[in-house]
């Protein structure tokens, strides 16, 4: 199965990439490596702001994180020319959480991308990873991820 | 032009790359990548000091945030061995605002870094992003920023 | 010397790999680069909590960034199939302190992984390194640290 066949299965719609308005872009290759930028929470297209540890609950936020690795699964389309397929491996992740003093479990938050890249990549979606709390987020955003990828080389 | 035109034509003045007094590096290269250590807000030779959302304005921590991308690309130059033609491309950044939880605008912090870095290298200064908010930063720093960059293989 | 005979001349003992529990690994390997995941301090095989500039000192957290990265070295161990001695360079290190609004020397708290791996590694343990203080770590950890190494190539 190609991983476009399981993200239909999956019922995931890929999003368009989306243009930062500012000097910087949603990834970067250089060699078989990919960089892409932090991509925020959205929710019907705005922030999905909040905070854990003050009112925001954990189930609340991982669904966010699974949504944040779907806007990065269409950057990775955009970033392999339309060939999700060309994706050799995912090789890092690192997932800000917008977090309280007292909220301590990141990790869970952060499952909610790590699941999905595995459902869509199987063995090639895991990846090495980092997760942990962050003062704030830009716009008052709950989840921030951050993720570099390894293409086939050759692609 | 050459990448020294375009500095000189800025005004900018490279300043020479600061040796950590800990046991580790101002950078390390790695095949073409160059990833450079975490390089915080200097303003006269001391810690620049402030924390966003605590009485620092958004413009002097970006103006921060610009020079700090200066004594990156000081330490580029060193990297190169003093030939910053060979940077091929700013891969990646990852910027750190020293946030108070309240303060959500770490990107118009971040744009100093990032614009300053197209003006000098063009369309090869267009990099991979990530900005948000951390709780503090050593010295009491407001900024601190990591660059990865990829230099034009064989030099 | 090997690497393994300055390990037991420093008294350590490599610790075996920790198996996420989650839907992550404890490193992946791109070309000639191994990306390692965020490794949380422990004590005794459990979370060592706290945070600076909140009733933990400098110098335990300092012993708890050297028993991290001696948890790298273990992983490390894991990613060259046992055999350290293919490193080539520690490339890069994230050292993430769980720190009070006011705590303002994660660089010393940071000095405990680097300088260990300065003293297994010589010169090719000088890494590039990034330090700074976070809202939370997972379990509430007071030390947090993800690192990039590059192995010899063709091994």
């Amino acid at each position: 199965m190609s991983v476009y066949q399981i993200i239909e299965k999956l019922g995931i719609t890929l999003p368009p990439v989306a243009t930062p308005a500012a000097p910087y872009v949603p990834f970067v290759r250089t060699g078989n490596l990919v960089f892409l930028s932090g991509h925020i929470s959205r929710k019907d297209g705005k922030p999905h702001t909040g905070q854990l540890g003050a009112g925001m609950a954990v189930d609340e936020a991982k669904a966010a994180a699974r949504s944040v690795a779907i806007d990065l699964l269409g950057t990775l389309h955009a970033a392999t020319g339309g060939n999700l397929d060309q994706v050799h491996r995912i090789v890092n992740l690192m997932v800000l959480v917008n977090s309280a003093p007292a909220f301590t479990e990141h990790h869970l938050v952060a499952n909610g991308a790590s699941e999905l890249l595995g459902e869509v990549f199987g063995d090639a979606g895991k990846h090495a990873r980092a997760a942990f709390g962050v003062a704030q987020i830009p716009f008052g955003c709950c989840v921030e991820i951050t993720l570099v990828a390894e293409l086939t080389p050759g692609t």
